[in-house]
């Protein structure tokens, strides 16, 4: 008898190869950057206002998910912009999150959620398990793969790892994160001669061990910046097993360059995000300035091919 | 001219030292642990799902802090056990801040959110500062203070100091939480001879130089868990100015002597949280049984008993 196989990483995997891209798009929504017709229309129709707010972000994540969804296998709307927009701005959230997955992209949602164990346990059911209310099941934040922040240890990761398994979901664990500042904590020597993110590294891996997919990577990722490529080669090495989750890239100043190295031998194991390269990308192509969808569309494309290219000089084609 | 001073650490103490107790309760709803009777209700009007959780969550925090807003300074929602019920979830979230906020609580919001610069600014507008729509403002979720996760470093913390400042809110930065497995990475030893906890706490004494109110308190405080006593004197100690937030009394382990070296000698200094023991107290109370927010009021006066004896006995008066 032949068993279906639907673990997250193997899902994520099918999609990277199908569409030969490893692009993931970022959906932060900023009012300010979104075209004035889309805002203005629902500024008219609701006043200025969340709900205003939350409508014009829906459509503009539409219409990028319609330009996209053919060609990466991912988006990830990251939560903090849907939550400065309140109630509205999070009911945006979850319809771009379900209209993404009706369109057949992986849902990576950027949430950075951590506790201790028993408040873990209600992101982890938020987010990517069932609610139970008097013994039925309801899903309140649809996503296949949320960011975790690892400060609180094990009790609150192990809270993560049982809904991996129940519901066939994903984790991308924060290891070094692309912002300057993560050198902070995040480089610390420690007494036994590994940096903090080398030992939150070796957690991963360990992590990592329960849930391997058919191509020999986990369903329990990292996060691993593009803007420090010296560190990404060997968290490449301790977390073998570990897809990266690549942020960093394009407006934060990482290159295609830079993220080579956070993908194994087999081309696998990283997928990139772009979030205001993509999503704004026609505020700086005169062709397509009245066109955000198609810009869109392009710039995903030409960071694909940046990508595939830069991976190919490096023997690493998984296509 | 008199400035009149609204820092939040003010607001705090001074809730403190009128109600003669530096408790806080956690409103973390469990639907399972809410009475019956409160959550069939609504699920006979509404059917089973987020909308009767929601309405049921509401009711039960509204009764609860009916019962205690005459008794404690400050209520704690963690809003995870709200995600978990979706978008009514989070109703009940708000409607819980506001209705306390009414009362003239001061709202600890525990979300524990963190991420780099551009996305912390998205959080802190969120829940400390206030959200722009083409030059009107709006408050997505209401709170006081906020606990920070600080894996992300200055970058992050430095976007909610500016709504500290602005908005005259508060953020209590995680430095040594209450779970087991805090140990794991919140106790590594550096190679410069200090626990990542201590690094942390002396970012965390930086951060507080900006926001000093009139009792010498900062408006940037630290979590700091109950369940660690030896930790917590040194803690004290390193970030003298800092308020902490003190997790893990009661259920999780902490008692009253254990929380004694969390306050300072002049008897301020920490809110000691209780969430299961004060909310759910009715089910061991059988006196109180069929009285919920009674059986709450009377847990509350316990532990503040209980701690103000501490108090008392270490020559800590803050009355």
């Amino acid at each position: 008898m032949e068993e279906v196989n639907n673990m997250f990483i193997d899902k994520l995997i099918t999609s990277i190869q199908e569409k030969k891209s490893p692009v993931v798009v970022g959906l932060d929504p900023r009012l300010e950057m979104i075209p004035e017709s889309v805002k203005n229309k629902y500024i008219e129709q609701f006043g200025k206002g969340f709900r205003a707010a939350g409508k014009a972000i829906e459509e503009f994540n539409k219409e990028i998910i319609d330009n996209v969804y053919d060609i990466v296998p991912a988006v990830k709307p990251q939560i903090a912009f849907y939550e400065k927009y309140g109630i509205e701005g999070l009911m945006a959230y979850i319809n771009t999150c379900e209209y993404a997955a009706s369109k057949g992209l992986v849902v990576v949602g950027d949430i950075k959620r951590g506790d201790i164990g028993s408040t873990s346990q209600a992101y982890s059911t938020a987010h990517i398990g069932k609610t139970e209310i008097d013994g039925e099941y309801f899903e309140a934040f649809p996503s296949d793969v949320i960011t975790i922040n690892p400060y609180l240890g094990d009790d609150c990761i192990k809270e993560f790892m049982e809904a991996v398994k129940k519901y066939e979901k994903g984790i991308f664990v924060l290891v070094k994160t692309s912002n300057p500042s993560s050198k902070q904590l995040q480089d610390i020597e420690t007494k036994i001669n590994k940096k903090n993110y080398e030992i939150v590294a070796e957690m991963v891996d360990k992590w990592c061990e329960d849930s391997i997919g058919s191509h020999g990577y986990s369903s329990v990722g990292a996060v691993v910046g593009a803007t420090y490529p010296e560190e990404m080669k060997e968290l490449r090495k301790l977390m073998a097993r570990a897809y990266f989750l690549v942020p960093g890239y394009g407006a934060q100043g990482g290159t295609a360059e830079d993220v080579v190295d956070s993908f194994n031998e087999d081309g696998l194991g990283a997928i990139v995000n772009s979030s205001r390269g993509i999503i704004y990308a026609y505020k700086n192509d005169k062709e397509n300035a009245d066109n955000y969808g198609q810009a869109a569309r392009k710039a995903s494309m030409e960071m694909k091919d940046a990508i595939n290219n830069a991976l190919e000089k490096a023997n690493k084609r998984y296509w």
